[in-house]
């Protein structure tokens, strides 16, 4: 049976026209886009059209649209929900393993090439979300926003732009796969996060990688035991 | 100044009740999905409803429609395009080598675990895909589909369902930003492909690393002179 060809509408061609426009005019996120009729005129393409370019654009999280003020570059910069095609993954307790399996790979590399390239700048965020995951921990409240920030300042630091743009989709998975491995870990969490802030501080380089192995891997024994629980029951 | 809040349309909500009659009735791909018709009566919303809601799975990689004989679900699994959200990211050449970096944290341990997880069927797989780039190369033909298989094969062997999704999507990312460093690599290749390959069946989990990093390095290599020659001219 031979396969059909794809669809590939004029919605599509202008949701790319689109996309030059921007990148053209270096439009950068919070920056509105030129409204439907002028977009419409410049492409000479129907209102219509250009509304579904839009459809397409807001839902690979280039667009965002917001009611009565128009359309605007988002600020998720085009990295698309649910990235790793992770929503038709079945089984979800090997897969909060694997997750964590795959940053082990990763974040400890980051955390030594942080050492090696952090701004002023960077260092000052690092230790800033470092500080507050510590006073959400000792405040007893959910403190999962700020070691995603904690985690994401360390990727920033590390100069590399791909690896920028990987830990926060790799974070966004753990969300959707694993919600709660965080309560039985704030105590080590709080310890654990100081020690990479001051190994990557120092420029200590190794002293950051093994850091962040120590920390991970603490992560790993609790999705394991978790993992477990869920398999036995 | 308050930001206002995204619109959540209708379209979205029934996009997300696809999703959910997808997984609750274990749809893979190339299965067909119900007509326009039959999902407007099953969730009760009119058929353009059903047609944005289409649109909305289509460029998220969920479904592909095929014309004259109605949607599918996508082979691509939902994993979109530019996952990494790297169309925005600017300078190219850097980005290479960033991408390089990247693979060399993940793809060596990639093919440590393969030593140990693969099945008689993945040890095939990698095989045959050893052989096919050994053909193309020696053929001199371009050997890059062969290539990527063979990345793939590896990273579906290590048993881990986050790398096998994740191997891909880097790939793809390599095709956006760097066509041709292939060519100078073709020799180089071969070799290391077959060593990879022979660790990876005789079990030898450092060998496999090893040989991985060292196919990767040369990889950067090139990377790098290309980056520095093209910021020099």
């Amino acid at each position: 049976m031979e396969r059909k060809k794809f669809v590939n509408s004029l919605s599509d061609t202008v949701a790319n026209q689109i996309i030059n426009y921007i990148q053209e005019n270096k439009l950068v996120p919070e920056d509105k886009l030129p409204t439907e009729y002028e977009l419409a005129n410049m492409l000479a393409v129907s209102r219509s059209t250009i509304r579904e370019a839009f459809k397409i654009l807001v839902s690979r999280n280039i667009l965002e649209s917001r009611q009565g003020a128009g359309t605007f570059i988002s600020d998720k910069r085009g990295i698309p929900t649910d990235p790793l095609g992770l929503t038709f993954i079945g089984d979800s307790s090997s897969l909060a393993l694997d997750l964590i399996n795959v940053r082990l790979m990763f974040e400890p590399e980051i955390a030594a090439l942080a050492t090696i390239n952090a701004t002023k700048e960077n260092l000052q965020a690092i230790e800033d979300a470092c500080t507050a995951a510590e006073v959400a921990i000792n405040a007893e409240s959910s403190y999962y926003p700020e070691d995603i920030l904690f985690h994401k300042a360390i990727a920033d630091a590390s100069g590399n732009l791909v690896v920028q743009n990987l830990v926060p989709i790799i974070h966004s998975s753990i969300k959707q796969s694993i919600a709660a491995t965080s309560d039985a870990l704030r105590g080590q969490t709080l310890l654990q996060h100081r020690k990479i802030t001051n190994c990557i501080k120092a420029g200590d380089f190794q002293g950051a990688r093994y850091a962040m192995i120590l920390h991970l891997n603490a992560n790993r024994d609790i999705v394991k035991d978790t993992s477990k629980a869920s398999s036995s029951t």
